[in-house]
């Protein structure tokens, strides 16, 4: 089974996508992650939920977590309720090495999808033929399609 | 707003689980992780569900990712889809730094929790009151409870 084969439809965000809609996005449809696309349709990024948060975590809290523990309860909601007027492009994260998105070619087999998503520490891989977005997979399809062939235990 | 107001009931795994048991947990309740605690009820680990695939990986191929690559479609669907007879703790990360487990006290504050999910990159943080599990808080359940209350954008 390859890439194509799992693949499902998944919805996407652009770089111009308002960071609040991708937030409510993925909080409204229990997504596990963001794909941001080019204007192109060409996937560019994947993004765990968990890396979604930081669009709401100002940067020094993120350099040093101990700070977030000397917030206040109502402070610490209320700059979490916050969100700016910002593209998705405003909140990505700066530096991001190619090798380490989580996109695969429609061809990758299981184990290559499974190790991209280890590695990568991403719920969802995007699945690509060459520029084109076919899909993404989950660990959750993903596992769903591997284990019930598994054998029985002995 | 603290993370005992926000933590929800989670199934949990113990160490001494069938790994294959744990991994049809998780895709069958397509949930974001697992939470494994000791026998004592203690939660010990939050294993990401890109994380739980390493069960299914072997070590030399997490190692090099090149060499997922040249599996052919049917042995790396054979691989993966055999799960030996291991238990969970058979399967874990042999090397946890307590300091990057995603677990929080229940006076947690959604800053906290939020900066916690970003740092160790975990879908769930699991709640704790001592030593005590309370539940667990998703990304997705921690960007619920934030965004409805945010303001219209200007």
């Amino acid at each position: 089974m390859r890439a194509r084969d799992l693949a499902e439809p998944f919805p996407v965000v652009t770089l111009g996508t308002d960071a609040i809609d991708a937030a409510r996005l993925l909080a409204g449809q229990r997504l596990p992650g963001l794909i941001v696309c080019a204007d192109n349709g060409r996937p560019t990024t994947v993004l765990p939920g968990s890396q979604v948060l930081r669009f709401l975590i100002p940067q020094y809290v993120q350099d040093d977590l101990a700070l977030a523990r000397v917030y206040d309860e109502q402070g610490s909601d209320d700059l979490l309720g916050k969100l700016f007027d910002s593209k998705v492009s405003d909140v990505l994260p700066r530096k991001q090495d190619l090798d380490e998105i989580p996109i695969v070619d429609q061809d990758a087999t299981t184990m290559e999808v499974a190790a991209v998503m280890a590695r990568m520490h991403s719920p969802i891989v995007a699945v690509t033929d060459g520029e084109t977005l076919l899909g993404a997979i989950t660990v959750s399809r993903l596992l769903e399609q591997l284990l019930p062939s598994a054998p029985a235990q002995p």
